[in-house]
């Protein structure tokens, strides 16, 4: 999907939320886990009910990965089933040397590897330039690269001054980064619990899109967030996983899950 | 494996060769591709061939990662087919908000889980302590943290001046890193092709283990990395990959392979 086709997707459904599937097999409904695969089972019926109010779809890689070949399985499924009319992300934090990054664009991309063809991939900038390029290298692909994340941990390298103690070390991966793609095929990761500092990336990448985890169980403010980052063509994806999956413990997750996303859209339209 | 064992292991082998299974299903000799599995067939004839010369393999995940479900049960059979007096790692090069890390240490130390059990997961430094604690957290695992990469990239942020212009990014790594964990626990991650700054690394962490590729493909020196890095204790885990991989790419691949890796061993028991 580019960037004409999200900026309208996100017009049509008046909507920038992007629903985080993170699924935890031990957080499951009981009553699911008869089910041959409950992870596809559960991520069905999550999508199922949240595709009206979501613009993309974000499975953590990690929690399909701690399951061994059959996690692989249940997120090929559950590629398969997004509706294509939403952005899919691979949310994997990947980043190697240039023929080792080929192998991993090529796993989240190229569906006859490994059976997956997602819209975009996360992608840690630590390792620069040559490591990031090989995924830039699919057309209509997209890189969202790590810049100042959600987590406490930020503080450790992303807010060391760089470059003459003039700005920090994410504004200069933001700035290097626009020299690699256009707002086109690159977004970057900001952390919803940095709200003010997404006025000051809005004014740093004018155009792209920023992937904003954090707001839900992580405590950031879609409001903050809204104000601070939307442009003229939507310009956010705001991610909540925890929030809406596991809005219920019962077997009304999927009505509980859909009146969460409900209410964040209702919001983010008032915001649009 | 822990850190008396595994410089046990060096003296004993006069060794610190890590074999690394960049597995590529494209370069395997033609006479492997009518086996069920063709990379585990080639990684079973490699291990063979080499465990006599190695004290260490590193599975590159993307190759498998790149095959999906398949390449996920080739990597398993790949490492409970390493001998167990070898030292493993998991060249994944994770790292995530604080649950995401918990369960790709799960995914690659808890057998029970994605049927994996790694002595060591390379981990990307950028998302700070929170991202890497969770690997931590698994007794008798290492972390083997980025701190200055081999590819040419690593200029663009590693090299970075910070602290006051006192120090680059990649020794800032270095220095946080050691109160997260000791040199029981933790190595780092320092290219071949940056020899000169090996031995600025080795008085930033005198103790600490450095695995360092880029020796073989990518031009580094096996020489100065050894005068540069070697310990009382060994430090020093040397990685080459292609170089022995695919030494011939013929029926005699293995014996090519073990050639390749006795002439670095042979060397290594030199500078030991």
């Amino acid at each position: 999907m580019n960037y004409q086709a999200l900026s309208a997707a996100i017009k049509a459904k008046k909507s920038y939320l992007c629903v985080g599937l993170d699924t935890d097999l031990a957080k499951l409904p009981k009553h699911l886990l008869g089910d041959p695969d409950p992870v596809f089972a559960f991520n069905k019926a999550i999508i199922d009910a949240t595709a009206e109010y979501a613009v993309a779809y974000k499975p953590n890689i990690a929690f399909y990965e701690a399951q061994g070949p059959r996690g692989w399985e249940s997120l090929q499924k559950t590629l398969d089933y997004i509706p294509k009319d939403c952005f899919t992300i691979a949310d994997a934090k990947r980043g190697d040397i240039g023929n080792t990054s080929g192998l991993y664009a090529r796993a989240f991309f190229d569906k006859s590897a490994a059976g997956l063809d997602f819209d975009a991939i996360t992608v840690s900038p630590y390792m620069g330039h040559d490591s990031v390029q090989p995924f830039l290298d699919y057309p209509g692909k997209w890189v969202i690269l790590l810049a100042l994340t959600s987590n406490a941990g930020s503080a450790d390298f992303q807010r060391q001054l760089v470059d003459n103690e003039t700005q920090e070390l994410y504004e200069t991966v933001i700035e290097k980064a626009q020299s690699w793609a256009t707002h086109e095929q690159l977004m970057f990761v900001v952390g919803a619990t940095q709200a003010e500092q997404i006025a000051h990336v809005r004014e740093l990448a004018p155009r792209h899109f920023l992937l904003v985890p954090g707001v839900g169980a992580q405590g950031g403010s879609l409001e903050q967030v809204s104000k601070n980052g939307l442009t003229p063509d939507g310009g956010l994806l705001v991610n909540a996983s925890r929030s809406i999956l596991y809005a219920s413990s019962g077997s009304d997750f999927a009505q509980a899950a859909a009146a969460e996303a409900k209410v964040m859209q209702q919001e983010m339209a008032g915001y649009l």
